[in-house]
Formats: C-alpha cells, structure tokens, sequence
C-alpha cells in the first residue's frame, strides 16, 4: 500500500510503497478515510533529532489525526463490523497503568519507556491506504462524514480537553471566555465554547479573516494593538475573563491573557510557542489560575463526536488525495490553508 | 399608599390602603416597579392555617417577586443611588448564621424563629405601591426593562438554582435534559438550559401550546402518554437523560422522570405538588440521583438577571395595574395565563 | 489444577480439577494469592436462575476478588515480569466503549450482550491455582502482602467507589458522616471515611462487637432501637449528616439513613438487600441526593490499594487453604466470619 | 478605653485612650478577648504610605484578627446575647455587592471606594478593650476558648481557604502535599492538611523546630538544601505533590515549589514575600496550576471554628495584655515568636 513516511530526521517525508500492515492482539486494521496534516507533523519532521527526548526514531509512517472503516479484527478483537466507520484516538500509551486506565494514555506512566507516543507519532499513523491501532482507541462515527471527522481526533479533542476542564469557571450567567489565536484550533474553541456555555466568548487574533470566522461563530472578536487588553477587558464590565485560552502560546498572547484575567479565572495556553513569561504573587489577579494542557480523553473523544454530529462542531476541512499529500505539508508550512488539510488515500 | 394585603387565614386577598413604611437600618425603601404574582401565593392565602408550621401569620402584604427604584435609604445604608432599579432576592433570613452568611436564606439556621421567611412571605412585599427590603437583597438591573425582570425573583431563579447544581451532569458533548411540565418556571427552565449548555433538551407537558412555545425555545418536545417514557429513551439512544427537571412534582411526573434517567444521571424535583414515589436499589439506575431544591442564593439571582440582560432570559409577562390585582389572581387561580401576571402599581 | 467450581445453578459450588487455562490476547496468567469469599458469591449459587436477567450460566470458577503473581503473559502483552504480585480489578465490559474507555467496565454499554461481568462472575475467577485476567485490569501491590490484599477487589472497592463520590459533602470542618451496617464492608467504609476525611464518622449497627470495632477505627458509635435516629442527629448538633452510606439497603435502614440527612447531604445506599423506601418533596430535606453505587473503576482501585499500602486500610481476613473453601462458605452462610475469609491455594 | 492605635504612617504604634465606640446599624460592640498580632500589622505601619493603593490611612487602631464577647448591640440587630463569645470575620466589604453577598468581602467589587478592607485594616480593630464589628461578620465560639481562637481569624483562615480550594486534589487515596514555610500559618496548614486529607503530608523549612513540630502534627519532613527537590518527589514514588502551598512566597520557595508538582497538581503561593517567577509552557506539567490566594469566606471561618472546637486545628499561642503590645510586636518583627501573640485586654 501507499504511505506517506518520516524516513530520516530533518527530512521532509515521501510518499512511497510499504507493506499493508497486520492487526496484532487486540487490535484492528483501519482503511483509512481521511488524515489529517497538522502542525505538529512539520515541527516532527523538521525538529526531531536523533537521541533528543522525545524525538521518536524514523522510519514511521506519519497522521495522527485518522479515520477509517474496519477492514479486519487482530487476535481477542470482537464487536467489531467490517465497514463500520470511526475516529482514531491518537495517543499509545503502555495500556495497563493508572491514566492508560482512565483512558488517558497522553499520561501514560510508562511513556518514557514507550517506543511511541500515538500512532503516526513513533509508530505508523494514518497517511496510508491502512492502519493498524488498538481497538479500544476507536470511536465510532455511524453515519457522520468520516473524512471531515479526522481532524477531530487532534484539532478537536485538544480544545475541547481544554475547556472541559475551565467549565466550572464558565458554568452559569453572566461569564466570559477569551480565545486568544484564531487558527484551526482556535476557531474549534469558538464552536464548542458557544455550545457548550451561556459565556460571551471573545475572540482575538491577528487575522482579520479569522476574526471574521470566529464572528460568524458566535464570537465577540476584538483587534489585536495597544488598546487590546483594555478593549476586552471593557466587553467584561471591567472584571476580565473567566476563562482565557491561548492558542499560540508566544510570550505576548500569554501576557495578553494573563492581563485579561478576572478573579478567581483560569488561564489556559495551549500553543506550544514556548513562550516564557512571569509569574506573581502581585499581578495574578486572586485565585485566578495558570496552567497548559496536552490533548485528551478517549472519553472525551466521544463527546467531540457527539458534538460534530449534533452539527456543533464543523471542522473546515480541505480534501487531499494521497499523492498530493506534498502540496497540503507545504501549504501548511508556508500558512497558506486556512482549513484543515485531510489526505483521502481512497477517493 | 395603596396595597393587596393578605388579611385573613384562607381569605382572598383585598387591596387596601395602608401606611408608606419606612426603611429600617440596613434596609431601603423602594418604589415598586413590578411584582409577580405566583402560584405560592395562591396557596398562601389559600392554604396557610393558625398554628401550622410555616404558616405565617396575616396580616401582611403579599409579593415574593418585586422590583423597583430606590426611593429612600434607611440607617447605615450606603452605595445607592436615589431611582437606581433593582430586583429584590426575596428570602429574608436572620442574616447572620452560616448559610446567611453565603447569601442563602432559604436555609438560614433560625428560619424556625423568625417571623417569616421572605418579603411578601410573613413580612410585607412588594404587591403595594413601595416595599421594604434588606440593601444587601437588591440586585441591580441597570437599564433592563424592571417591570418584566420581577418574576425572575422566583420564577427565573427557582429553576436556575435547580439547574446551576445540575451542570456538571451536563458538562461537554452528547448531553440530555429533560424538563416535565412546561408552565412558567418550566420554559424558563428550558431557556437557561439551551443557553447555558450544549445538551439536547427534551420538554414534555399535557398542553400542546406549552410544548410549542418550550419547542421555539429550542427544546425537542415529546407528549404525553403511553409511549412518552420510551420516546425520550429513545432521543438519547437509549441511554436515558443526563439531567431531569420535573417542575409538576406530582407522582407520575416524578415517575416518568425517574424512569427516563441515565445511570449516573440527575432528577431534580421542583414542582411542589408533592407527590409521593418509590426508590429502590434495583430501579435505581446506578448513580442517579434523586433531589428536590428550594429557591436560590443572591449571587445567582445576579447570574439570572445576566442571563436576562443578554437575552438569554425572556420572561413572558402580562402587566395589571394594581387595582386589576384580583383577576391577575382569579385566571392565575383558574389556569388562564400563559405568561407570568407582574403587577406594576405606578404604570 | 484444582478450582472452586460453580457447576449448576443453585447448587453449592464444588472443588475439583480443571484445566489450567492459557491467557489470550491482552491476557496473562497469575498464580493465585488469594481470593475472597464474598456474599454475593453466594447470592450466586443460590439465586441465579436459567433465563433470568444478570444470571451467568454455570459452570465458571468462582471469585471475584482476587490477587496473584505474574506466571505468563499471552500475546501482545509486554511490561510485566514474572512474579511481580498484583490485585486485580474484576469487571469485564467490552473494552472498547465510552465506559470501559474510562476504566468503568461495570457500567460498560455493551454489558447486555456480553457473557460475563466480571472474573469470578460468569467468567472463571480466583477461587482456583491460577486465573486468567486482562493485563490492564491489573493493579500493582509491590510489596505488600496479596493474600490480605485480595477482598479490597470488591470490599474495598465498592465503599471506596461510593465514599470517593460523596467527598465533596465531606470537604472541610464540621462536617459528619453515618455508615450503618458495620460488616466487612461497613468496616472499610469507616477506615476510609476516617483516613480521607476530618468528619466526624458515626456508625450504627445491631451487633455490639461490629460497632467496637468502628469505634477502634475511629467512629462514634450509636446503637439501634428507637432512638437511634435522634441520637445520631443529636451529635451533629440537630443538622444532619452530610454523607450517609447504607451497607444494607434494606427498607428499615434506608429509612433511618433518609432521616438522619441533613439538607444538602448524600444517601448512597451500598447494601443490595433491595428495600424500597419512599420519597417526597415535603420529607426529603432541601437538596439532598438519594443514590446508589456499584462497584468502582480501575483507577479507583489504586487509591485503594495506596491506602492498603499506606496502613490506612486494614482488611480483616482470615485464611483458608483451598480445600477447605466449602467451610468459609458455609461460615459466610451462616453469619459466622467476622473477617473476611481468602483462599489462599498455594499456602 | 486604652487602644494600640496605628497613627501616623510608617511609625510604630502606640498605645492610648480612645472613646469607646458606639455599634452602628447592623454592628454590635465585642468586649475583645484576644486580638493577635499578624505580619501584615508590621507591613502595614512599616510601609503603608500616603497616596499609595491599597495604604488606609491613619488613624485607626490595629488588630484584624479579634474575638470577644457580645457587650452591646446596635439598631436594627437581633439575634445576640451579651456574654456569648463570638470570632470575627476581619474583611468589610461593601455588603451589598455579589461578591459580598456570597460572604466573600475580600473581593468586594466596590473594594477601590472604601475606606477600609477589615476592621483593623482602614478601621478600628481589636487591640483594644472594645470592638465594633458588622454582626454578621460573627462566628459563634460557644464554650471553646475565645483568646486562643484569635488568630485563626486569619492565620486560620489563610491557609484554610487556599487549601478548601485545592481538595478536589487531594481527593482520595495516595494523594501528596507539600507546605513550604512552617512559620504560624504553615504549622496550621499541616493540621488542616492532615485533619481534612489522606494525603501524605510533606513539610519543608529552613529552621529544624519549626519542622520538628510539623512533625508531630503528622508531616514528613524535608530539609532545604540542594537535594530538597529531588528528596521530596522521591517520598512521592518520583510523581511529585498534587497540591503545593508556599507560605513564604519568595522566588526561590516559590521555583522549589512548581519543582516538585505533579501532572495535573496544583501550587497556592499563599505567602506575600512577592517573589517573581517564569512560567512556560514546557517546564509546566502538564496541567499543574499555578494560583494564589487571599483570605477566606465567613461560611469557611466556620469551619475553621469547627476544626478548632474538634480539636483539629491548635493554634500555638502567647498571650500579652495591652500594655505589653510593643513587645509583641518588636518580637514578632525580630522572629524571636514561635507561636502568635495575642494581645488580652481584660486578663
């Protein structure tokens, strides 16, 4: 079959001919329905290196956002349908520690001895004709779109672990939520924010285009500038947000949502820009919190899937075949997608 | 000033001129803009008898859901602006015992030696031209209409309360409520739910114009009968409601409710009708649970009138003057209102 | 090897050869520490009945708590050495649903189709030399002692489970908690809600002995009769308790549990004896949950098996070789063991 | 009556006659029992400044953290017996903003236009013979020991908020937590710490009695010193603490802190020192918060009163009359105090 592989560190990947892989105990054969190319692929294939931690070795086939029907069941497997449609759940932890148990396998106990992190991260992924991924990873789709699905698995399950946890501060009237960088992510945030919480959600980001998306998703969009802060600070009556997400993760976009805090919120960066910043005692407004997140829940996977076939959640896809698989990477290298770009193996 | 008293134990409610009173330390006066009449009230003057606990003892001015401008200030009060509109939190507890403190009088420790329990409960409310409340009961209304905010003083913040500590129930994607009985509290109850969170909300009741009005609410409805049980289970998969709401309270709601919970789920009984069922281990699904609520705290009455103020909250008010009191009680009595009746005694 | 075997249903279980079985996919093979013996064991051989709901069909091993040492490891399952010692969780869902997902195979959604609930319950379980297990159901105990370790599977499990979902009622100073029903499971409970908590934790039940030893783990004890009710309420100052934990669940206790609750407690009834109790509006007080529970998660049995390592549960056993596994039986029967009774095969 | 009165910016205070006040609407006059000396006194007469946020301005006499018994009650106030001895709660907010109705006065949204934040911070407070506080802001201590209940006020109070926040993780078993700082509000945090959790309990300090006592109130105890980091997350199995609270709050306690967090953990920087620290991204674990505090509720003033009456919390104490105050407070500045000094008016 055909796959799109990381071979070498540093090295943009190919599209070449590998052998259709087997199910192993426990596990299925997908063929795959789409895949999507995200961010972290580029950073992957550009950035890891060899015996840096973290940097899984090459060759592994890449996609760690997958969809796909059952095409066979590995040993033990049962209750599964040939045909049947589902959304992968990326991250491969040991399976028998105590976040495997709950399902979080992106906390995995066992990771730094793990020879991957997620199918298409260490160990082969979605962009190929099949792939092979343990069963209980698997969520099922019925009737929805699979291919618009696939970027769910990642793009979709990152925002929503987020503001699953920042919902008791934005449960009840009278709250505000901040979504700090529009992009693919950020605009996911804008929908599940909106339906899942009675909070004026406000939005910011460089792009006018993408403000204008986020408006039509029901934000509040404020410019970017000198007068930021303050412009967002004054659509919350002067007391600041209740829950602030940074989808970019720079040094500025954290300043700016830490600057936009309310008592008593909560401060979520998601990018992963690197961004340094400082913390204390006299500027945090009381009890308002900081932290960062990681993906998500098999759990909560199911909930994004309810979310996108109840309609809300609509991921903005863009429709790749295999052997243009190139152009969609640099696309996304050169910011030129303004949707998720999903490779379809079988169109 | 002119007033409806409630005079006698069982006796219809007369109105009558009594005197102006005046704000006592901690207290302001207030000039009455609106003031609900409710379902309680009816019962109250129908129902309260000599010696019987929680009958609280004629006479006084009857009107639990009051709004208005402040007119005057009483000793020790300070902060307020003379004409400035407020919506007044009813409960009147001793305002110093540990659920006083946290601003829930509804479950003041001394409730069992005071002389009553809310304005226009056992002390006089706002069913006259002005009223007397504790400062630190007024929520302020801004520039929001105050004549049709007043019936969120009960019927807003009743269900609010019952739904703000069901939330976590439906907290994410692919949640269901169930709201049983569609009267007043009852589509406000389907408002805040829409509102405030992402889960499909199921509405049932005898009367097909209550269901239409809970359907242009955004609710999926579901009529009586037979099969009513069966067709919510069926909304959900099968899986049953994540939260139910039954704002009758009478046995067969209680039951339908009850038999429509998802395990881990929630039934909130609201209505008073005060019907008796039956719990059991083995009918019980695993986890739900059964409660009952009583009214809300003060800072949630600031949630609801943020909810009202952005348009998420719409009562549906029919306004009296206040020498047409009587017949908003008389078709209140005999089920001729679809909308709250608010008395407004300076329209 | 020899096993405890249920051969027929309502029959008394027998001991006899049986093949060793071989672990599959995603399974290994322990050599059997211990196994409890456990009442609804016998609830089993005595009720179970062909073609009725939940009742598995013989001939299975019995033992639903169980503890052993790594022998082998079936296919597809690496990261565990031969002899390390491990608890394992009993519940067997499908693996791949929402609830299995989460580590919560009793509620697993394909339960209705599957053959088996749990090891030890329509699959063979622990009363044997050895047992086949999924490897993720495994919880490592070090070096702790498996065989006193083995009833925490279900006895420790179960009032864990119920007490870890009742602690935000437990949260802070001043707060109380009612355990009745002082067996096994009863004893847990009060060394948990004693470990876990700083409420004061008063315990009830009919046997004066039971109730001294709560009172050793650190309870005040309150004896039946018709004062019972108002003694208890009497400790927490007239208010109630905020967490209620019936370990019987028959109609007399539920109800004394009921009426001991303050507002805005918790009643969780652990105990199967299937009462059916009534509820209303008007009794139950303000915002007080009634619920119900069974069993726990993985992760849960890991804080279990913490607090078995860190001495804050001490599970009260006493050991029987295999072959005479028909006398702890027939003590359990007739109310004789104090302890829980483990069969330890390779003693 | 004789009074400590802070009369002159940045100038220690002195001890004078003042007039006796007279209770306001709403307020009662306390005969003080004890008042204790806090930290923040120095800070507030070493720095406070003309025109500077947040500096109160002299003249005012000192002592936020006060009991006393009922001498007389002011108009409108009901409720009270003379004699009974009562804490107070120090914040006066408003009264009347959302904030303050929850009892929550220390984020009182009207804090900017008020003269005061407590009584003994902008007004009179409880180094004095007498008192003048608003009556709900009273806790009742019933027959407990009003002088050595003083400090709990806030040095009870503090830590018990930050730490009522962060049960949710420590909720169950094998759960950790550290307390860096072992002065008074530390040594507090160890007994709130190991009363209300399960937690294993680590305690930190650069001063070995003050550790040795943490130790005797259940701690497990660290050193400082290069390898403290490493000691502390090796008692925790290498996974680090789930709930941290700094009481010092300097830049180096506060890096040791974050140091020595688990995923998923929480740090309270409780301690005023205003060191200054980074944040990012990739030396967060993942999902660790990072937040501060200040103060507490009335409701949570009465559970400290709580644990206090249970014997749960023992505060350390000295006691000094009135006239004795100036070494109080030379001692407490030249850290030459182990336990709180409380000024006794009436000894």
């Amino acid at each position: 079959m055909r796959a799109v592989v990381f071979e070498k560190f540093q090295t943009f990947p190919t599209l070449r001919e590998v052998e259709r892989p087997s199910p192993g105990p426990g596990e299925v054969l997908l063929k795959i329905a789409g895949s999507g190319a995200c961010h972290s692929d580029v950073a992957l294939y550009k950035e890891f290196a060899e015996g840096q931690p973290g940097s899984f070795a090459p060759p592994f086939v890449l996609g760690h956002e997958a969809s796909g029907w059952i095409e066979e069941l590995g040993p033990g497997v049962t209750g599964f349908s040939k045909g049947d449609a589902f959304l992968v759940y990326g991250p491969n932890g040991c399976g028998h520690c105590k976040a495997c148990s709950r399902g979080q396998d992106t906390y995995c106990e066992n990771a730094a001895t793990m020879p991957w992190a997620a199918t298409g991260i260490g160990r082969d992924g979605g962009m190929a004709e099949y792939m092979v991924t343990p069963a209980r990873n698997l969520v099922p789709l019925g009737d929805a779109d699979p291919v618009a699905a696939a970027p769910l698995a990642d793009a979709g399950l990152t925002p929503y672990h987020a503001i699953k946890l920042s919902l008791p501060k934005l449960a009840g009237g009278g709250k505000f939520a901040l979504v700090v960088g529009l992009g693919g992510l950020g605009q996911v945030a804008v929908q599940i924010l909106t339906a899942l919480t009675g909070a004026t959600v406000i939005a910011t980001d460089m792009k006018q285009d993408a403000m204008d998306r986020a408006a039509a998703n029901g934000a509040v969009t404020v410019p970017g500038g000198p007068d930021q802060v303050e412009a967002i600070r004054e659509i919350t009556g002067g007391r600041g947000v209740d829950a602030a997400f940074d989808l970019v993760g720079a040094a500025p976009t954290i300043r700016t949502a830490q600057a936009c805090l309310a008592q008593r919120g909560r401060l979520t960066v998601v990018g992963i820009a690197g961004g340094v910043t400082e913390w204390s005692f006299f500027t945090n407004p009381y009890e308002a919190e900081t932290t960062n997140t990681y993906w998500g829940t098999i759990e909560e996977l199911y909930e994004v899937v309810a979310m996108y076939r109840a309609g809300q959640i609509v991921p903005d896809v863009e429709r790749y075949p295999l052997d243009r698989f190139d152009e969609a990477y640099r696309k996304l290298e050169s910011g030129q997608l303004s949707g998720r770009a999903v490779i379809v193996p079988h169109a």
